[in-house]
């Protein structure tokens, strides 16, 4: 028993405060910008469809925001989250690097989701909000505030896209025995749904539409507002908790990470365990290189451009400043749903461009090959997302193998692939296939990027 | 940060040894006895299925067996598991009890059957097995062995119950991930199974078909054993770390529980849960009622005859003296697999007959109304079988309150619901019936218990 595997943290070491990485950058991020006047937006833009605590979030530039007493009482219910050394798959790899993992598939929704949705839906509480709306791809998140929705008392409507409604039932049905409405969009709930649904019937939906079904809830009541699951500031913020504690228990395990990896889809848990570690970066007192992965089929750092977009394909949102294959791009089908975004967190694209991280991408097979890795070697089979950081893992420690260097890898297993086992059906049979990346595609897409006047 | 939720213990505090609750009792449980002669087993019966080292621990006295260091390494991917006070529960209740479960779900598999499944395929290792042969109904076991067989690097070929195996591809996705053959029952790579096809080339298949085909290839082949995931001794011994790290767990809460409570299908992670607490009343170091809770629909404590009987439908196994309601019974389908099961574990059954143990039986649909309240308040979804044992400290709960008395419940949460959504959308979509019991059927099976002279 000589060996460690779990790194544990006693409740009493959940943070007492999110930590807001705007505070220690060199340069602040370039504002989002309104729609309509191309000038930068204020909170009263913003406070139709969010509630006050949240909109002074994002627009926050202190350091460290306390984290609410109830807010880490919930927390309690699963974090401090585990950190894993992987011995099993060092063992399997036979590589002289130690490889460490934090893993926030132990929440009630089995992904980093609630880090946050717990938060919105407190502040929602706290400012007499009875209702949230928001929608969900493939149900992480719509099921994430549902429970936290389930623990407030607030109701909770999620316009779930209608592919995935039909191809996810499981994910509705979590969402459902939390206590939430699923409904598929588009939905003759909203104007927004009425007007997709009389030109195409059969519409198979899509995240753009479902988020204007959502929003256009919020803004249409008062007691209703809407939450967002990832890409805004207040949304990464609340997931930094994630490296907090990650470095305490570093710490505890007497080790400094070499590599820092997460996957990035819209960017909450990769700026969850990496934003910690750039503060420390920035201030001299660790040298890790910070990985983000995302996949070849929906390229946003790797291949698109840095530049303002609109968050959604219908163009109700701010526009941001982001690295973005265009508000257009349709990524092809692929397991992933978490990371088929057109643009990355305004934030990460930020530390991006300051060369803070370094952006890779991989094919959703060589993904599902170090998952089946990893489920064989530790026994946790990871979310098709979260199999995006495990594959850089694997290929940092073979690195390290190759070079004879024991370096220190950790990455964040975001969630657990248990309502994704489809995926893992698919990848047995032999039914996936890695699409070459439609360069047409996003220079078309690129084309139609609004013009803005930065200056 | 007051109050604590749960109570966690170092990698340093899993049990060192499983204990062996025959040392302790007042009585022997009746022996085993051979189908063709009547007289009592011996080990050199059991040496075709099972390795040596299962063999004596199924027949063991000795109250305390040393668990191996390689299993202990592998304990530590998921255990200690935790201890988590209910307090959203009990707050939703209303009672002044204080309800504690300890939650078997974090493991790999997402039930407590890894504890004996990490066991069985060490112990096989060691003796030079190279394949391990087993059944499963709803999939909790074999995918358990599946993970366990892939961290020895043994083949496991499981065999699914046919109309499992078309019902939950995700279990069979799972246990495929692990790296193991799931074939469905009945099959034709065994004389049992085409003698059944030849016979009905549709059967849906039953538990009783798949243990005869995964019996028969062990036996067939020198390189392979059998491996049971629940009823016998050595299976139940492998559970005691459920109920003696949850001693342990307590005594850190500063409390000692009133009530233990668990479901009980074959009887083992009731075992697990209750047995050293068995061991503390006939020690009379703890007052605890201990409940063992099964489904109106296969009632073998409530509604069974305690007599020797069959543990299979095909008349292959031992006579073992259980509470049963006999082979040929069938059990209504219902959306607790894991407790479809005619008999109970012979040692559960004589702690039954010593009065030790109080057994309680539930309709399904109280137990997922029971799961949907454990799940809106404390965010887990329970597994289908587990829900009984919450419907059972609910109700305790609710009587504490109405007696105005605040006492301490414990229960075992043996799993986690992930891959049984399909019954949460029957039960929300008003699918699920609580068919009454059929007694005619059981005075039918009754009468076919076979004849054995006890004396």
């Amino acid at each position: 028993m000589s060996e460690r595997v779990k790194y544990l943290l006693g409740e009493d070491r959940i943070p007492k405060a999110w930590y807001n990485l705007v505070a220690d950058l060199p340069k602040p991020p370039p504002p989002p910008l309104h729609p309509a006047t191309g000038k930068p937006i204020g909170p009263d833009d913003l406070a139709p469809i969010f509630p006050q605590a949240v909109i002074a979030q994002e627009v926050s530039t202190e350091r460290w925001i306390e984290i609410p007493e109830p807010v880490r009482e919930i927390y309690k219910l699963w974090r401090p989250s585990p950190l894993i050394r992987a011995r099993g798959l060092e063992k399997a790899l036979d590589t002289p690097a130690k490889i460490f993992f934090k893993y926030e598939g132990v929440s009630p929704a089995g992904s980093h989701k609630p880090n946050t949705s717990v938060a919105q839906a407190f502040y929602n509480k706290e400012e007499g909000v009875k209702r949230l709306a928001t929608e969900t791809g493939a149900g992480q998140w719509g099921s994430s505030l549902a429970f936290a929705g389930s623990l407030f008392g607030l109701e909770v409507e999620v316009y779930m896209v209608k592919v995935s409604y039909g191809q996810k039932p499981y994910r509705r049905a979590l969402m459902e025995t939390y206590g939430a409405r699923c409904i598929a969009s588009p939905s003759p709930l909203t104007a927004a749904g009425r007007a997709i649904l009389e030109k195409s019937p059969d519409s198979s939906g899509s995240l753009g539409i479902a988020i204007s079904e959502a929003v256009e809830v919020a803004a249409g009541r008062d007691d209703t507002k809407y939450a967002l699951g990832s890409v805004l500031n207040h949304v990464l913020l609340h997931q930094t908790v994630i490296g907090e504690e990650a470095m305490l228990q570093m710490a505890d395990a007497g080790v400094d990470p070499d590599v820092v990896i997460g996957c990035a889809g819209g960017g909450s848990n990769f700026a969850g365990i990496a934003f910690p570690y750039i503060r420390e970066k920035l201030a001299g007192r660790s040298h890790a290189r910070i990985v983000a992965v995302e996949p070849t089929s929906c390229p946003t750092m790797t291949q698109g451009r840095y530049a303002y977009d609109y968050g959604d394909t219908g163009h109700l949102t701010p526009l941001v400043k982001m690295h973005t294959l265009g508000a257009s791009f349709v990524p092809p089908g692929f397991h992933a749903g978490g990371l088929r975004y057109h643009g990355m967190a305004p934030l990460v694209s930020h530390v991006l461009e300051l060369g803070l991280i370094e952006p890779r991408a991989y094919a959703q097979t060589a993904c599902f090959e170090a998952a089946v890795q990893l489920a064989r070697t530790e026994g946790i089979v990871p979310a098709p997302e979260s199999s995006h950081a495990v594959r850089a893992a694997i290929d940092e420690a073979l690195r390290c193998k190759a070079e004879g260097k024991s370096e220190t890898i950790l990455f964040c297993l975001s969630g657990h692939g248990h309502f994704d086992m489809q995926a893992y059906t698919d990848y047995f049979a032999g039914k996936l296939k890695d699409v070459p990346f439609d360069r047409a595609a996003l220079d078309r897409a690129l084309l139609e990027l609004p013009v803005v006047d930065e200056n």
